[in-house]
């Protein structure tokens, strides 16, 4: 069985509309509260995404000179942890946890903005020849599977078939145009997997009609990538060769594509949500949902219910 | 006619609750989407809650060595919403808005945290012999008044009546042990307005009940500090007495104590809402509390329903 030991995180800029914050780590650092009704950094999650899923070493591809300044974010969020609430057991564990997470955490420097699949090829080194999680430095996952992250769900149907998996999950045909959309054929027995056929970049409605129709989905929906995927090394030599062909920008996709017509590579319906915080009202909807997901939903419910009859009265008053 | 022209927020440490970030300028710094829709650090609504109430003049009264610092995040701000929006018209006006803040700002050093009156007392030759408006660097205000900030009811009051003012809300008996309350008598004429007779500062349920029920408020009411305050200079010299009698800590509301019996003191009912960033998800309820009150009201309800949908599907495919 194929074992996945590392995890690749994307955290060089992407999109500037979360909020036009000086720089990435500021972003990366921003607090949402967890599932385990926690304030941490987003980055922070995401790394905790995944080694709670079995990863065991993380790369995170930042902006030159970012390194340091992560670890440095780290470690005073870890000492005010140590120091504000001083000898109280949960401040003690975050603190451990940091520690362990910065124990398994390198960085990889992206030297110039080239684009997503630029910066996927920065972590080469890291992942050398082994498979590898890869996962975006500004999304949120909440799993609908009890004690299973979305990641772990990835990983263990990527164990057991010994391939590339990419998740997905069906998508309002509206929204298709705003992310990769593959298609493929169902694997008989399993639920949820597909062996990939086709993938196209952010297609127009008219284009995914056309060629990217999954039979057995709901009528209007598209299989939309997640956020997600584990991919082998062979994705390596694939965007050396893109590089080299030129062109200012090296997106992921096309590099998929290409996987997809030379190895076995499997699409998952991960059982989940994702947050994508560079969307518009991106960091609240992240923050309400965890908030609903976790320990503290019934807290948050009553935020929510409370936060609406006040907006409601103001509303009456003014009208 | 008193023209109030000069505020004091104070932002240096008073609560470690909402997130244990290093230092208070992370804290300040934090993006909150503001009424008009725009994310904005937490400190820069404050400030703007005062300038558009006609403060000419603000001083934030901060930990040593922090007013370069909060100079830097606020320049680094700047520049990168020009970078990153070039072109684009509500960007380039944000950016005027923070170069107009820097403008009037500047900072006042708290050399040790000595309690809530001292970092008050710190701002004393910024504040000089003129009145001043008081704010706390981590509440947020949502006016019920259409264009009449919370700041401004308060202002406007105390302009007319030449006198230190402090905006008090009627709070469930089950809340007045968190926040200094005060009785007074109605005066008559003007809604909301009292001449304050006593202050306590977290009261005990049964010493409220004792001392301080205000004739005409609800049943189980009591009218409590809402964190904003008009005071006249004399307040100073009341702090510094304090402070020369020793005592690790000063507070303020023993000061205003002293104020009430030596001066004209009122308090108005201001109509709105504050939300504590310092109290658990309080982060998230004054995000959620300003989308429900600005210009992105639908958009924030719409997220709600949709974000309280996917969480109640989740829960039944759970159970």
């Amino acid at each position: 069985m194929m074992k996945i030991k590392k995890a690749v995180i994307t955290a060089a800029a992407r999109g500037e509309r979360l909020y036009p914050v000086a720089d990435t780590i500021q972003k990366a650092m921003l607090p949402v509260v967890d599932v385990d009704g926690l304030h941490k950094p987003v980055i922070q999650i995401i790394a905790e995404e995944a080694l709670s899923s079995g990863i065991e070493e993380l790369c995170v591809v930042c902006a030159p000179g970012d390194g340091p300044r992560y670890l440095e974010a780290f470690g005073s969020l870890r000492d005010n942890l140590l120091r504000s609430y001083q000898g109280i057991d949960w401040a003690r564990e975050e603190a451990e946890k940091i520690d362990h997470l910065l124990s398994r955490l390198q960085f990889a420097e992206q030297p110039e903005a080239r684009g997503y699949g630029h910066a996927v090829y920065c972590a080469r080194e890291f992942v050398s020849q082994e498979p590898f999680l890869l996962l975006l430095g500004d999304y949120l996952y909440v799993s609908d599977v009890p004690r299973q992250r979305c990641a772990a769900q990835l990983l263990a149907l990527a164990a057991q078939e010994g391939c590339s998996v990419s998740a997905v999950n069906p998508t309002i045909e509206h929204q298709v145009s705003r992310y990769g959309t593959i298609t493929g054929k169902h694997l008989a027995g399993q639920v949820g997997v597909y062996q990939i056929d086709k993938i196209i970049e952010k297609p127009s409605l008219s284009l995914a009609e056309l060629e990217l129709q999954t039979p057995g989905l709901r009528a209007g929906y598209y299989l939309c990538f997640f956020g997600m995927h584990v991919l082998t090394p062979a994705v390596f030599s694939i965007l050396q060769s893109q590089l080299e062909a030129g062109g200012p920008n090296v997106l992921l996709t096309p590099a998929l594509q290409e996987l997809a017509t030379t190895e076995k590579y499997l699409a998952l319906e991960v059982r989940g949500s994702r947050y994508d915080l560079s969307r518009k009202q991106g960091l609240l909807r992240a923050q309400i949902a965890l908030g609903l997901a976790g320990e503290a939903h019934d807290e948050t419910l009553t935020t929510l219910v409370e936060l609406l009859a006040e907006a409601n009265s103001r509303k009456a008053q003014l009208s």
